[in-house]
């Protein structure tokens, strides 16, 4: 899916949810009889229309064993292509090796982006850039509390270690193919997250569940096209009515996109 | 795998050989048919007395597939208990998701131990650290180039990002479950980095295809029991005979125990 697509989408929509499928068999009713993909495919039913993107966290599918990569498989097909697809797994490794992780993410399980963690730089991040067509999620500002063990810490020269990895990144992707991904429990940092990457979607979770706050992360991290992804898992998903949880976020997301970014409608 | 036993097998085989099982299905010799399982078997056989450790890299594995997944385990659970097994994954993401990578490493696996990455701090390695008997490896110097874009920056308070990886890490670990990753490619740094940890085990990448200093790490990063776990992938699977490859790595490892840890034999 393209930049325009999504914005398109996002448009369309005046929605930026993301909704996050991390099935855990202890949690999901008893009437599906440990079925998750029905599961998966009844939530993705019913959030359809008020999405814009999933996000399955790979390792709740590879904690269930070899059934769970075809699970995780089964449901980013039956997604369909009119969603954005994120396998959230957070892979990163020599060049050699990451061109194996984006193998996995883009031709096996068929998903349009991938999150990947930057500490091992340059060459870790290049095999999934250089996939046309997909999207590279590189972790900047994380929503939770180890965020503070070494991403905000200044470098020698300066910025916070989250600055100097969307700034060096900004380099090896441009927005149309790469993001950040950011955390909602940090809103009060978008400001400086947006002056580093102003033109890249962010991918913003930890509402819900982790606390974090939605219209904060709006007004300080909106562009003039959204620009934002915001990802809600658990609130959505063990909701007792999934539908009517996704589209509550959709309309408070209406509101804040036709007060942050009116230009998306003109 | 305790550490007195890892000890102990160093001490029997005078080796610190890991063998990284990273097959590659365009690489393996093609009188294997496509056959993944005894390819690495056969790997197995000939290097089982010159290493204590096998270290795949789950990527390779994931690439396959459904298949590769049921390679990895079948693998792991042919080396048996008498090696340490290293899930090389990469893995970490916020508490409650990274305990989902513990149980698919640890329980569905059956690896011994499985590689980290920091980046995400303190919660997102806290999971892995929780079982007992089993290791959690830290990313701290990779042995990639790119492990000069973020890892090498000196941070505000003076030491560079590794070494405060390392310092924060070893709060959290002791080195009865935690080692770190150090690449045989910057063995100039192995002083320093033995400083920052002057008794956990690390593991070492980086020698052979990408060009790293064997002995220079021994001088600089050896302890009185060994303390270091030196891998090789390449350089043995795709060897004409890979158990050559592995007993003169051995050998040379022997000489260097006696040299560098004597203490280890008497």
């Amino acid at each position: 899916m393209t930049r325009q697509q999504l914005v398109h989408h996002i448009r369309e929509k005046e929605s930026f949810l993301c909704v996050g499928l991390d099935p855990d068999p202890a949690r999901i009713p008893a009437s599906y009889g440990g079925d998750l993909l029905r599961f998966n495919q009844d939530i993705i039913d019913a959030t359809r229309d008020s999405c814009v993107a999933y996000k399955p966290n790979t390792a709740f599918y590879e904690a269930l064993g070899l059934e769970g990569i075809n699970l995780l498989r089964d449901t980013i097909a039956y997604i369909g292509d009119q969603h954005l697809v994120i396998a959230d797994a957070k892979r990163g490794d020599i060049g050699n090796t990451s061109r194996y992780y984006a193998r996995f993410a883009f031709e096996t399980l068929g998903a349009d982006a991938i999150t990947v963690a930057p500490y091992m730089g340059a060459d870790s991040v290049q095999p999934f850039l250089e996939y046309t067509g997909k999207w590279t999620i590189l972790l900047a500002l994380t929503s939770n509390p180890g965020s503070h063990d070494f991403q905000h810490t200044p470098q020698e020269d300066g910025p916070p270690l989250f600055a100097k990895v969307m700034r060096r990144a900004a380099e090896w992707g441009t927005p149309d193919q790469l993001m950040f991904v950011c955390g909602a429990t940090q809103a009060e940092r978008f400001t400086e997250l947006r002056r580093h990457a102003p033109q890249h979607f962010f991918l913003v979770p930890g509402i819900g569940a982790q606390g974090g706050d939605l219209e904060g992360v709006c007004r300080h991290g909106m562009t003039d096209e959204a620009g934002l992804l915001v990802n809600s898992s658990r609130g959505i998903i063990y909701a007792d009515d999934p539908g009517s949880a996704a589209r509550e976020l959709q309309e408070e997301m209406g509101r804040l996109l036709n007060k942050y970014a009116p230009g998306l409608f003109q």
